[in-house]
Order: structure tokens, then sequence, then C-alpha cells
């Protein structure tokens, strides 16, 4: 059978009159958007353009919720209750939907600190998967691959996609080695297609004792913001069709 | 046949700690809130609440967009573009419908500044209803009885209530009487009751300067936030009833 | 010698259309208020208000910085560096300044999720301190006596004020029993009242324990937004009074 | 007698995580940095960032307030009260102001839409120069050469900065000749430099229906975000010098 992956990448983070990120370029590499809300950064124009870019391009769109904090760009954690998280989401859900008329929301995939405290906070993981049950348990969530997070949702009865960051070391346990260890980021692109490749043929990944672990991947993160980041994202690409693995959007990886 | 018209009101104007408005109260009265989605007031945590208290009421919801000035409470105009209120204006749309789940969003109501500036500007009155047409052309427009913007919404095919506010003096072409004007506003509650009356049974009233004039009414707005407003709804329940004129939601008002 | 205490309470806490606490009344009992300076409530034009009526009045005017979070009231705790807080509430302490023309700011009390972080978490407690020392060194800090903070920002050579809450039950090593354990709130007023005035004039307080602690007061901390505060107010003042001691400005008291 | 002029330029207009403009370089060529507050675009860390940037380049240090508007960057007009616009300008010199430390604010130069409303709108104009005299009658307000609010600013007894903009067209009534008219805007650069030499020097300039006009100079307005506009400052600098003209400070200029 042939291996899929798909590419998400976060899009849509320019501000008013400040222009983030290469999504015009990224775009082209990509199979799922996720979509900021306006609430970490995003504005309702800024939203339209990047729905009319996404679908222009044949690719996805998720939405990427946040907590409401546009001076930290979303990347500080709030000490919200468990119904204004799950209100907050909601809210954030409708914004985007409302601007894809017809045109089928595949995902959701929080933003920064929202998705960074729902892997060690059971509340918030469960606040974020409530939402989505809330608006439309169709909804594919996006959360990382060997999370407890992962397993919170699965019982709650979501759909969700494991993701990937290829070029971060794993402990043995699946969670991500602590970017203040030593190793904790692979710098060596060749080890990142390699690993890559394992994960998704294999659902396997080498971690950081050496020991081999069970980890399976749907999605893989790109980033957008660098010339750097389009030119892994085109060299994944290659190295992932050579391999005959397709890249493919992530509802159909997920729901077939 | 028996003469109908709805009841609206302002709703979930609340903002965090702020509780604003007697919505428990007035609620009992009214048959569709026009609930704001957080751009003058309002907050997810609030939109929920309203959302639940509008449902367990068996009352009708609309979206109550506005201009984003949450310090001004969206009375004051900003000078936006025409693609900028089309896409604020979607934007709330989407907010406020992720709550209702599979309840249907009954209309759109835009509050404050935002309502007077399509009355007396053409591309805010385009752009406003571009957005409803855009997210869901069954969405009914709420606005003004004998104004152009009526006209407007109409010709670009939107379903529309006409409201009036049952309380203010007309002109002989259909506007409200400036309220700078001596007379603007009907302080008797008995007139204000008959005119009433005339406008939903004959579909006209008494102009500022004594002609009679056509003069539509599918709705009348109720205000929400003092114990007169709660009196005043009581009583025009009362009146109209004895009347045969049957309260009635909007959209079986619109839609029959 | 004369005992002498002061009063302070948050103000200017409405925020555009919502009003928000009986400033007005309160007003005529306190010495010291903290002023909202926009981040969690308050606003340019309540802030104008609001120092007027405290000039007005006769009472000192402090700065009521807050994390940037209006839906939350500045009550949840925002995970922002050092500089981020130190920079957030340079920014709040100006703001206020601004509307005093010549009449000095007398001192700072962060509000809510900024106050309690800074018990906790020394960053937090120094960056205020920093804060404070970058703007005018003169300004007196208001801060949890018995607390680490109070060490912190003596250390730090700033001119600091103790401030107690007199309901609040407190444990042997001074700091204020936990609001999940029984007995943290003391609802027996005459209990309230003599446990104020042994602070005050023994600086001495029992606690939880039953053991007799060191427990300072420079200035007690008073609510605004019920009337059975007010009531509470007035109590208190009538009883010290009684006892001698004198509602004094905490700059008498600190600078003395 | 050696003729001076200031070059002013927008600066610290960046905002979280987006960065805009090319502070670092233009400052280089600049006298006066009129520094975003907040309301338009800034945070508390880029202020404190930008106020250090133009202290270590000698720069003099200005407010530069702005409608509340971040999503439309300050560009949009806010149908605001009078005392809502002056107390929106107090807090945003209070602001900067707490940055400053003992460096003195040396001007006020509103942004965008508040500028431009003052030079059509009288009382926006008075609300803008009552703020400055409440804060502070030493501060200098930079605005339009040859406006109606130059008077009134005047006439209200605020020491004002005459600001020219090098490459527009200007009317036989002094007021600039609008954008969507031809030749609003002079290209050919040595025409720019040759009319800036001429305001500098004989205060007069060439309108657009060839008449000589009296047009006063104090400031050049500089733009900081294009490679563009750094090449056009270092031009415009070096033919002033080689004029006999000399770059000078504004409060040097004013104060005289």
């Amino acid at each position: 059978m042939t291996k899929r992956i798909d590419f998400n990448c976060d899009m849509g983070e320019s501000f008013g009159m400040h222009k983030l990120g290469m999504d015009e370029e990224v775009i082209k590499y990509i199979t799922s958007a996720n979509i900021a809300c306006g609430f970490h950064s995003g504005d309702p124009n800024w939203m339209k353009k990047t729905v009319d870019l996404a679908i222009a391009n044949n690719v996805e769109i998720g939405a990427h919720p946040s907590f409401h904090d546009l001076v930290g760009f979303g990347r500080r954690s709030i000490n919200a209750t468990y119904s204004e998280i799950k209100n907050d989401v909601i809210y954030q859900i409708g914004a985007i939907s409302a601007f894809l008329q017809n045109h089928p929301l595949q995902h959701v995939k929080p933003h920064g600190a929202l998705y960074n405290q729902a892997l060690i906070n059971e509340d918030t993981a469960k606040a974020i998967c409530d939402a989505i049950l809330y608006v439309n348990p169709n909804l594919i969530l996006v959360l990382l691959s060997g999370s407890k997070w992962a397993e919170i949702a699965k019982s709650m009865g979501l759909k969700i996609a494991l993701e990937v960051f290829a070029d971060r070391a794993v402990e043995p346990d699946g969670t991500l080695v602590s970017r203040s260890k030593k190793g904790s980021v692979i710098h060596d692109i060749d080890t990142v297609v390699e690993r890559s490749i394992k994960m998704i043929k294999d659902g396997k990944v080498e971690a950081i004792d050496g020991s081999i672990i069970e980890y399976e991947a749907d999605t893989i993160c790109l980033h957008g913001d660098t010339p750097g980041a389009v030119d892994m994202a085109k060299k994944l690409k290659n190295e992932f069709e050579n391999q005959g693995i397709k890249i493919t959007k992530l509802k159909e990886i997920i729901n077939e």
C-alpha cells in the first residue's frame, strides 16, 4: 500500500499593516493550512485573503485558534478556565468557518501556548476537544504524536491527526525532547528526511536514547516564515515521492 | 387575517466582569434576540450564556455585528473600506453561529454606528448585504422601515425585515425625525401603542407633518436595559393581543 | 504616639459603557485610590473622571496596573517575561500619571493576577519593582504584609506600604490562608475590626493556628463594589477613630 | 544666519512579533523620532526598545498618538467626541513619557487619521491641542505647514513646528494637493530637493498653479519603511549641508 502524509503549515498570521510569512510561496507545497483566527494574529481581512489563497491552491483549511493575546502572538499561556478555553475555541472556529462558505473546514490545530498547554494540562486538552465536539464532531484535531492529549482526544471520540515535527528529537516515552536539552533539535537535513520516512513507513522513530519506539505520523508541520523553510518543504516533498510516499490531504488520510 | 409582529431586542452586551442589561427579564417578552459578537461588547463566554438563554426561552437568535470598538461600544463610526466592513460582518456572523450548533441563525441586525452608517452610506449598506449573501442568503436582515438601505437590500435579493422604533416620529419621506428636532421622540405611551397598531394593521403611520404615509413594520425594537423597558414590552404585548395582533417570530413572518 | 492607617480601594474599573463599582460613594471613606489603567479595565475617559473624583475628594492616587486582559479583568495570569511585565507596568504608570498634571502620583498597587503572581514568583515581583524604580523611585509600592515580595522590594530599595486584608486569616508564616481552606475568610465583623486594631496598634495578629505573629499594616484594602462594602468602610473608620487610630494618607505614613 | 531644519520620522511601529520599518537604519539620518504609543501600533516592549534606540543615537523623542485602531493601523477616522480624543492623547503622551525617565519628551505628532482629521475638523484640532496643554505646555506640536490647524494651535498658545512633505504639491492656499489630483506627488528627486531648499531658506514654495506662496518649514517628514526612503534621507542631508542648511533638533529650532 502507498504510504501517505499531510503537510500542514500555519498561515494568515499577518495582522493589519503587518505582513508576516511567505504564504504565497509555501502554499504550493502543503496540503493543509492552519489559518489564524484573530486572537493571536490574523484579522477578518487577512482571513478572507488566506482562505481565498488556500482554495485557489487546492489546499484544505483548518482553524488555528489561540489564547487572546495579540502582543504576545499567542505564545504566552493564560490561566483561563475550562469554559473560557472552550468558548474561545468555539468562537474562533465559527469565525474562520464563515469565510469558507460551502467549502468544509477540514481540521483544527491550536496555536502556540494553547497547543503546548494542552500537552501538559488535561483540562486544557479536554476543553479544546469539547469545543470541537460542540461545533462539529467531523473536524479533525491536529495534535502531537505520542502525547497524552492524543489519548484524551481519542477517548473522547474525536477524529485526530498525529502531528510530527521532523527536526525534533523524541524521548523514549514519545514526548518531544525539551529545547533546553542538548540534541533536542536535529539540524542535519538528511537525518530529518530519513527519520520522517521511517515514521511514515514504519510508524517508528529512534528515540534520543537509541531505542526504537512506536511513533505514528499523519501530518508534518512545516514552517512558512523563512526561505529555508520553503527549501525544506521542497526537499521533503521530493524525497518522499522518491520513496513512494504520497503527499495527501489530511481528510483523505484520516477519513479513508 | 391575523396581523403579526416580531419583538427584537439587543442582548448579550455584557463584557467580562461587566454585566449590562436585564436579559433574563426581557427575554420573556421578545421573539428575536440580537446577540453581540465581541466587537462592541459581548465575549465568547457571554455569547454562550446568551445563546443558551435564548434557546431556553424559545427566542430566535440573530447576529448583532458592529464596528470593532470596545471603548466606544460600537457607537462611533469608523471610516472602514467596503471590504473591511464586509469581512468584519462575515467574521462576527461566523463567531455567533458556532455557538448555535444545529439551531439555525435567524437574522442579522447591525449594531449602533454600523446600522446608522448603513442608513446614510450606500457603500456601507451594500457591504453588509454582501456579507450576508456571502455567508447565508437565507438570513433575514433587520433594517429600518422606510430607509434607502431597505431598498438596496431588496434589490440585492436579501430577505429583509422592516424594523420600527415605536416611540420615534417619522418624516414624510419615511425616515426618522432627527433627535435634534423637537418632537422626534414620542413620550406618551398610549400614542406609541396606537401608532404601533396602525403600522402593523394598516402599514401606515402619521408623519410629523400630519400626512399619512406607507410605513410597514415586521419587527419592533425593544430596549432591555431599564425596568421601564420591561414594562413597555409587557404593555405592548397586552395591547397587541387585545387587538388581535400576534407576537410572532420573525422567520414565520418573513418566510411565510 | 497616634497610630495611623491608610484606606485604599480599587477605583476607575468601569469600561466604556460599562459602569462598575460605587466609586462616588466609597471615595468618601478612603485615603488612597488605586486607579485602573486600561489593561484590565478603565479607559482614558474613566481614568480622567476618576482622577478628577479623587482630587475633588482629597484622596491620593495610585496606579493600578495589570496584565493586559480585558475579557478576564486581569484576573488570569499571563506567562509573560520579566521585561514584558516591566514594560507593561512602566506604560501604565505613565498613562495614569499624565492625567494627574502637577498632582504627584502617590503609589502603585498591581491588580489581580499580577499582584498574586508577584507573591509567588520572584521574577514577577522583581519586574514590578524594577519598573517602579525605572519610572520614579519615590513611588510607594503597595504589597501584601508578610510576603516574600515585601522583602524583595525592601532589598531593592523601594518604598513599600504593607497591605492587609482585614477579613482574611493568616498562616503562621505570615501568608494568607488559601481560600480553599476552611476559615480562610473571617465573616464576623467584630473580629475583623478587633484584628485590624491589633495589627495597627501592636503590629501583630493571631495566625490560624492560634500563635501570635508579627504582622504590620500600613494600609487596609477596602472593596468598592457592594453596599456592604461601604458599610464596612464606615464601621472601620468609626471604630478606628474610637481607638485613637487616625485614617491617614499613605504618603504621610510612609514618608514621615 | 544659518538656516536650520529638523528631520522627523515615525518609529516604533512594530507590534509584538511583527517587525515594521527600518528604524535602525533611518535613525542615523533624523533628529526627531515620532514613537508609536500602542494605539495604532507599538507596544510597551517596542516602545522601550525604540526609546533606547533614539537616545543611543542622540535623536529627540516625540509621542505619536493615534486613534485606537490596531487592525486599521490608525488610518481610519473614528467618530470620537472632543473629550474622547483629548483623553486618548493624554493617555498616550503619558505612556511614552514613562519610558523616557529624565530625558524630556520633545514633541507630539499625531498619527494617520488623527493628524488628517485635525486638518479638516476644528474640534479634533482643538482637542489635540488641549491635551498637550493639559499634560505639558512646553511640548512642541508638529503639524502641517499652511494648515488651519496651525493657526488654531498658535491661537491656543502652543509651541508649534511646521511640517512639510517635500514631495507633495501645494495648493495656492497652502494646503496639500489631494492625492486624487494629477501632480499631487512630485517624483523628480532634484525638484524635491530644490523645493525643500526654497522652503527652508526663503519660507516660500511654488504652488501647483505656478504662484509663489509663503510656506515655512521647521521639520521635514521622512519615511522609514523602504530602502528608497533611507537613500532620500541621505540625499536631502547631503544637499542641505552643501547649501549651508543645518539638520538641527526641533527643540533648538523652536525654542531658540
